[in-house]
């Protein structure tokens, strides 16, 4: 059966921009490459969640890889956690966190403890705490950041942030959401037990003795946001009949990927950034699919630039990107493999957010029935043969109907 | 009111096909009637389940009729059973199956006894016994084929298959499909002593006995598979106002006509084979919307043949197909019938299976508003004005709007 490769740009669409004359950064951009795919494939409109749902990237790609957020979202912590290392189980609540600065009045004075070189040491001293029964897991990411997990019985993700978000103002105490949440009143009892804790450890490090000589910010306090419990997920292997592996420079996404059971390839100069390693990241994809039977590539720079209103270098990021995406021409054109191209969500340039706008998509290579859409944008693949895709959930069982390796329902 | 003519061409459509210049069968085909009829009606793209869903022909022929198959199907056998002319009651358990042979030590050695003649004698034997207050009701199709019926309280369908689906493998026993579900526990008891039985009264039956004599395989064994409980259907009259009929060759599809209470038109030669009689089915169909409101013509071959792997038999036999359509363009052109033509499923020549691949429709002759569409195929009708219906549920609901029957829904 024929391998499957997924590439998802990271907040794809976007609006017409008055910088470009009113054109998408998509379409200013120069893609001969994405138009001889959507030429040789059949293209259209995708809502990720449905109609003037604005999606976050967690739960657009839950529902790209066919996982109905509906069931399976349950907050970002697991994913970030996830994509820093730590092997999650069913029912753990995880969290994003930083090392931040509080003063003695635990008013939060920087959230990223002066952006600290590795949280390592201080990741180390609190993993494996056991509070009231419940475990404590810790792992640090880049620089300041630390992902920390509960596990245990009886928790629950319905509580709220320790992170105060800005700074100046005072540390929070975690609370249940909702009143008469007992699972939610015991959750937040340990949080603040750990963040104590925490407190009390972190201010007699050694290191934060060293910052202190230097007039270092300390990294005295732990911020924890993002609460989310880890659901119950089949793998690709076992959703799908998929090898399946993950292409990504960004925490977030090999941590989903991770969750679903895709082994994470490395791919130097893969940062996640404008400046990553596209063309190492597709010859990569080319080169697993003798191995994998699908591979997942994620490309974040046009979601970043988007978000930072930079709308001209999101075209010339695409533009720079379609080159890479060459050498998949031939392999579609030999029916070789089933390309997917998209994105997650749209990011407006000139909002610097998020939005609900649909997404343009291609798909291409083995079985498909072509249209007569010969351009990648998302005006012109409004009249692609796929029509209005309600719903990324489908899209993986698009992908394996094409294979040919759908379960038959009925007889 | 204007009657309505709903035709379906079983797997109709397909994928690009390397023998056929990469178009499809029906692309390929010459078919200035179906042409004729897109550019005077209304066309789009349907999944008769939904997107990436791979059905069988029970369940989208289901979904066609308008009823939903998540609610209604629960297994193939009763539309066997009522394709064999037994008329079903609510939670009857039905089987599709075969007289086969099986050694002395319960090996399949045929699975369907050197395909003999008749196997009316033999289910005669077996109909009306009753086994733990369950009655059996059987009845014989073609050569090997019989078709069983179990009818009492305290049944499931939730059983295995008797057959071994090959030979050389032994006779299996029935089985509950899920630990601790008593009734399929009670109805795999009753399943296995009817084969029991069934083997003692078919061994020393007398025709056996000219077998042996005449070394053929004995019709020793009934190799029951495919167990399906009978929902509770409202008959076409009752769901849409409808006197309908059904013109098919294949049992399967007088199976659920009948179910949903269509009268079963005979037409000579039409035996759901690439030879079969089209021609009369739709002179039958013409005639017979004088006396109904509802006529569904079946014809079968499309899939088969595309089963078969035959794409260039496939497009020679819709070219057939097509001539034989030829007397319905004045009843549209004079907007005296309401037209429907599509299929249950795809069917792709190069993998000889299902697929979840859409399919084109077209709506054409009385209230319908047309589209810019001059040709009926699966590229072709990507652009049609009825755009994508997700899920074939709603085509019913259509064809009635068209004939202003539908029920007002609010004030």
């Amino acid at each position: 059966m024929k391998p499957i490769i997924l590439v998802i740009f990271d907040g794809l669409g976007d609006r017409p921009i008055k910088e470009l004359g009113y054109m998408t950064p998509l379409e200013a951009a120069v893609t001969p490459d994405l138009d001889k795919l959507a030429e040789l494939g059949i293209t259209g409109m995708l809502h990720t969640i449905e109609r003037g749902v604005r999606p976050g990237s967690d739960v657009a790609h839950l529902a790209l890889f066919g996982y109905n957020p509906k069931f399976y979202y349950a907050g970002r912590g697991p994913y970030e956690a996830s994509g820093y290392g730590i092997d999650l189980m069913e029912g753990d609540i995880a969290f994003r966190g930083n090392l931040g600065t509080v003063d003695d009045n635990f008013i939060v004075v920087d959230r990223r403890a002066g952006r600290i070189e590795s949280s390592d040491a201080f990741a180390e001293k609190i993993n494996g705490l056991e509070i009231d029964g419940i475990k404590v897991i810790a792992k640090a990411g880049l620089n300041h950041r630390i992902a920390v997990v509960l596990r245990g019985q009886g928790l629950s993700e319905k509580i709220t942030d320790v992170d105060p978000h800005v700074v100046n103002k005072p540390l929070k105490k975690c609370l249940a959401k909702f009143d008469g949440d007992d699972k939610a009143k015991f959750t937040a009892k340990v949080v603040n037990k750990l963040i104590d804790k925490a407190h009390m450890i972190f201010k007699s490090h050694p290191i934060n003795k060293e910052r202190a000589k230097k007039n270092l910010p300390l990294a005295n306090c732990l911020l924890l946001r993002g609460a989310g419990r880890m659901a119950k997920y089949e793998s690709f292997q076992e959703k799908y009949n998929l090898r399946s592996a993950c292409i990504a420079g960004a925490g977030l996404y090999k941590g989903i990927a991770k969750i679903v059971g895709m082994e994470i390839i490395d791919v130097e100069g893969a940062n996640g950034k404008a400046n990553t390693n596209v063309v190492g990241k597709i010859n990569k994809a080319i080169e697993m699919v003798k191995v994998y039977d699908f591979v997942f590539v994620h490309i974040k720079a046009t979601d970043s630039l988007a978000e930072d209103g930079k709308a001209l270098e999101k075209r010339d990021f695409i533009t720079r990107a379609d080159k890479a995406l060459f050498p998949l021409i031939p392999l579609v054109e030999k029916r070789e493999i089933i390309l997917a191209v998209t994105g997650d969500h749209s990011t407006a340039s000139d909002l610097k957010i998020h939005t609900a706008d649909e997404l343009p998509i291609l798909i291409a290579g083995f079985g498909v029935r072509t249209d007569r859409v010969k351009s990648f944008g998302e005006r012109s693949c409004q009249s692609g043969g796929i029509g209005h895709m309600e719903g990324a959930e489908d899209l993986m069982d698009m992908l394996i109907n094409l294979r040919g390796d759908t379960k038959l329902y009925g007889n």
